[in-house]
This record gives C-alpha cells, structure tokens and sequence, in this order.
C-alpha cells in the first residue's frame, strides 16, 4: 500500500524552525498503513528537514551552529550570478539534508520520545514550503 | 512485503563507533524479501546512523571532526535550560544524520565492498540504542 | 510494485559533481509506477549524492565548504594506516551522505523547480560509480 500527503507549511523567514511531527502524525495516521515507512521530503533548494529534539534551546543552537558551518557571504560564486543573497541557504540546506525516512509502527510514526521531525527556513525571506509524506507498507 | 526488526545496540559511551553490517545484513536476510530497500533507522535524539568504510583510522577520525564542527560547550542555549552537558551531542546527531536507506538485491543489503552502516554514540554516557530496520520490496 | 535499475557514472576526479535528475528521470518513468518513492544510493565510501539547485556558482560553492569541513590532510588517522591520500573524502561522503529518498508523482521523480539530484566524487581520482535507483509504490 502507498499513500500520499502534501503538508503546506508557510514559514516566516531565516531559520524559522517548526515541529512538523503532530501534522505528519497525523498524515500516518490517515494512511491507514500500519506497519513500514513513511518518506519526508521538503521541495526547493533552500528547505532543510532533519530529527533533533525540538526545544527552544537547540533551535537557538543549530541555527547558530549553521551560520558557522556555511555562513552568510557574499563571497560565494553563486552570489557572483544570482545577486539574491542566498547562496549560504543553498549549502546549508544541501548539508542538513532535504528528506528523512522514518520507520511506522502500529500506524504511527516510530520516533523516541524527545526526537521531532522538523523543517528548517534556510532562505532569507519568508516562503510557502511543500513537503511530501509518502507513507509505504501493509 | 514488508519486515520490521529491532536491533538493540548497547553503546559505550561519547563516540563509540560500531559497524552494524553483520546485524543489518542478518536481518535483511531473514525478511526474505529479495529486490528492494531497507530504511535504517536510530530512536533517540543523540544517537547518529551512517555509512562509511569502518576501519580504525576513520573511527578516530571521525568523532575528531565532529569535535570541531559541534564542539562540546557549555555555551549551547540548550544548556542553560537542561544542564546535562550534552548539547553538542544533539547537534552532532542532527548533522550527521539519523535515518539511511540502503538498497536490497538478491536477498542481501547491496552496499559497496569497503562502505559499512555504522551507529555513532553521539550522548556522553552509555546508552542502550534501538535501530528499526524495515526491509520493503518482492 | 518494485523496480530497481543501475546508473553507471564515471567520474573525472576530485570535486567532480554531476546533475543525476535526468538519468533518474529516466528510471523512475521507465518503471511504470505511479506514486511512490524512489531511493537514490551510491556505492563505495568516497562518493556522496545530495539535493541541491545544480548552478555553476553552487556547483564551485560546496565543494569549497567540503574543503573546510573536512580538508585534505596528512594528519588524518586514515593516512597514518593506508597512506592513500583520501582520508577527507571518506569524511566528506560520510558527512553529506550516500543516500536520498525523493518522492514519485504521476510516474516522475517530484521534485522543486530548482532542485537537482547530484553525485560528487569526493575521491582523490577519477572513478566509475555505481548509483542503485530503487522506486517503490504502486
């Protein structure tokens, strides 16, 4: 069996941080299929998708943590052709990742208590993102 | 078809590294599912999943990268809430990862000769692991 | 329904990074399933396959970021047992990854309008890699 979901989440700028677990819960949930995987996918370059326990310090944290790893600059060749100021975005979210598998059980997602699926806003500005839930199993 | 196994993998503590090849091949083996792919999945949010070519000089220099790109530091905004020392350990699982698909062919995983899944304590003290494997195909 | 194609891919060496969406294009469509996933992996522990908008500037970009990330060096504990020179681009695969999962719509890979699936060779010489493309669903 193959079901699926598109979630719309609105974001409201640079490294906007949402737990996107109840919503992708609940899209589990509406599939009907108890036992296999459901596939998280965030459409655009410069979404990221990830697992961390999603608590107001560590979404201090990997923000923080990004902007060191890739950050902020003009200098980056794909400024050199775009001018739109977002070249970190791209490589921040190429880093992080932009679709995690997840295992279902009993027609539920299968996380540890305190591990969250959530979407990172990696561009500058505020954007509408598209994520894709297909939910696969018997 | 579908198969669900759980592996409990005991860590050590901070940055031990285990090859989980031998477990997962058992386990893609026992599903019976010939031509498909497994999802390889860490509960917990500390812990990391992976795939590298075990061998003992990139088991040292691995864990010495993560060091320096999510040193430990009390200066995380997650400290300052939970105190329990181990901010950087979220941080390091978030970036490398905690879910892998790998592909099935003739009833066994079908990873390259020198590339193995690997689970990395990211948590600075023993913790008791569970990797879901859920093997899906014909 | 499962279907399972491989995509032979050489490489002209360091940093080479190569546009896959059309070549999965083709697999996806040529497997006759509708809505689904398809997973995405390379073989081998030097190689790394990503999401990103494929553009000249990015395509410079990332493999800079990959460099200090993880830069060549003598030092690494890899060096000191195999003396092969390649102990960062084990490090470089092992931290963007060697597998993505990417939704299937209407017999097509569904991805943004801008985002590509690459492969980078991370190894120090040219090499011949193996991408395995397994799509799932019905």
């Amino acid at each position: 069996m193959t079901s699926r979901t598109i979630i719309e989440v609105p974001t409201s700028g640079y490294h906007d941080l949402q737990d996107l677990t109840p919503r992708i819960t609940a899209a589990v949930r509406d599939a009907g299929i108890q036992t296999g995987i459901a596939s998280l996918f965030v459409q655009g370059s410069t979404g990221a998708l990830g697992l961390m326990e999603v608590e107001r310090g560590l979404a201090r944290d990997l923000p923080e943590m990004l902007n060191r790893w890739a950050p902020p600059s003009e200098e980056y060749a794909h400024e050199q052709t775009w001018h739109d100021g977002n070249g970190h975005s791209h490589l921040q979210a190429t880093l992080l990742g932009q679709s995690v598998t997840i295992p279902v059980a009993e027609g539920a997602p299968d996380l540890g208590t305190w591990q969250q699926v959530f979407l990172l806003e990696c561009d500058i500005r505020p954007r509408k993102r598209t994520v894709v839930v297909t939910v696969i199993g018997d």
